[in-house]
């Protein structure tokens, strides 16, 4: 069975590893956004599941494995990045009927690459990867992991910044990082990248309108060195230079 | 002008629009062992250079473009994750001449997602990325940043972790992390990843010798919530579950 990146976007992004899997696949398993975006074949199955049900999509997968079937669980970005890895690897582990279920990990470029390529270096050098939802884990270690991050001057990229009923961790996030890090950091949101719909924004923690981020946008955050730069047409480049001074 | 991720490996990790531009390129300009990766097209110039010359190589590039020349710099991994974009980006925008070449960043897979999904998932949840040479900063900010990584409990992605000459700096980042987390903490040693001669290793924190680590490695070190199952083969999986205790 694999779990498979299928990147940020459209085909441009998919490697050749991922697209082999997925032709060899019998069965298509994921969010169904994400099963949506695999060329139709009418030799396959096609599962395609709601959000927030990753365990037991993971399950139902290992059991179409143990039937023999050959299993492709697909995720957007990298699989092992917030996505269907562990989610599967922890339900393959965690009964020993899935024992005997080889899983395989096929990377995909992440949201955050997508997104810095887009914008141009921001995570040229040390940077953090930071889930804003509390989903999964409380506030108050995402509180304590930006509190860290912001010590260490990382840049950090903030995956699921906000959604449609999470409004308040990203109003708080800023608020935070403001008390260590200059109002003029360069910030970049990244929206529906790698789709049709794609919009890259470039502003300031200090200016960054916490209403304007929604479930589509993934955001990064300069450290002290990011600066901006703008190229012959007006486009802000945003540069995080590897050199760091002493 | 662009600046071409190569993934970590061979061909199975290079993006279709990786491909593309390579594919489109005149000119193929980059580290020597980079460049070598790209595959002999006759109608093209190929311009390999030692490592350590990032400047002049961005600048090099960057007046082949001046000239009308179709440039790709390339990156082993990402160019955007302690590569030649932000060089290039620099380079290009702290010298006037250069204001009129537009440069473009084509992301690739990344060296540590691709040890991570040979070692299952162990950046499956909130994560640091992190070079621990000094070439280009100092030590002090190297040990900050790992001090700030464990105080956040994030797992840790460790680039460049030593060279022949560079022998002390691994043995003094186990010692930090040493004093906050568990001697048993799984640690991921990927050496040569993506080419033939790839070797992955699972240990603990405790048990890591960092004279077994040379450049040609990177270091995932888990979280607190970072486990080791093993499948029926009795191969390592290293697991960071997205879900935090509360």
């Amino acid at each position: 069975m694999d779990v498979v990146g299928l990147g940020p976007g459209g085909r441009d992004w998919l490697t050749p590893q991922a697209a082999a899997v997925l032709a060899a696949a019998d069965d298509i398993v994921g969010y169904q956004p994400y099963v949506a975006r695999v060329p139709v074949n009418p030799r396959q199955r096609r599962h395609g599941s709601d959000n927030r049900v990753e365990a037991q999509r993971a399950e139902f997968a290992l059991d179409l494995a143990l039937r023999g079937r050959r299993v492709a669980v697909v995720s957007s970005g990298d699989p092992g990045v917030f996505a269907m890895a562990s989610v599967v690897l922890e339900a393959a582990s965690g009964d020993s009927r899935y024992a005997g279920v080889p899983v395989s990990i096929v990377p995909g470029i992440t949201a955050a690459q997508a997104v810095a390529s887009a914008a141009g270096a921001p995570l040229g050098h040390d940077y953090v990867m930071l889930s804003l939802s509390d989903r999964l884990k409380p506030w108050d270690v995402i509180a304590r992991r930006l509190v860290a991050a912001a010590d260490g001057d990382f840049a950090i990229a903030i995956y699921n910044p906000a959604s449609q009923s999470r409004r308040q961790q990203l109003i708080d996030a800023r608020e935070l990082l403001l008390a260590h890090r200059d109002a003029g950091t360069p910030v970049v949101i990244g929206r529906a990248v790698g789709s049709g719909e794609q919009q890259v924004t470039v502003t300031t923690l200090g200016e960054l309108d916490p209403a304007q981020v929604d479930m589509r946008c993934l955001l990064i955050i300069g450290s002290s060195q990011s600066r901006v730069a703008r190229d012959a047409s007006g486009t802000p480049r945003v540069i995080t230079p590897r050199r760091y001074p002493g």
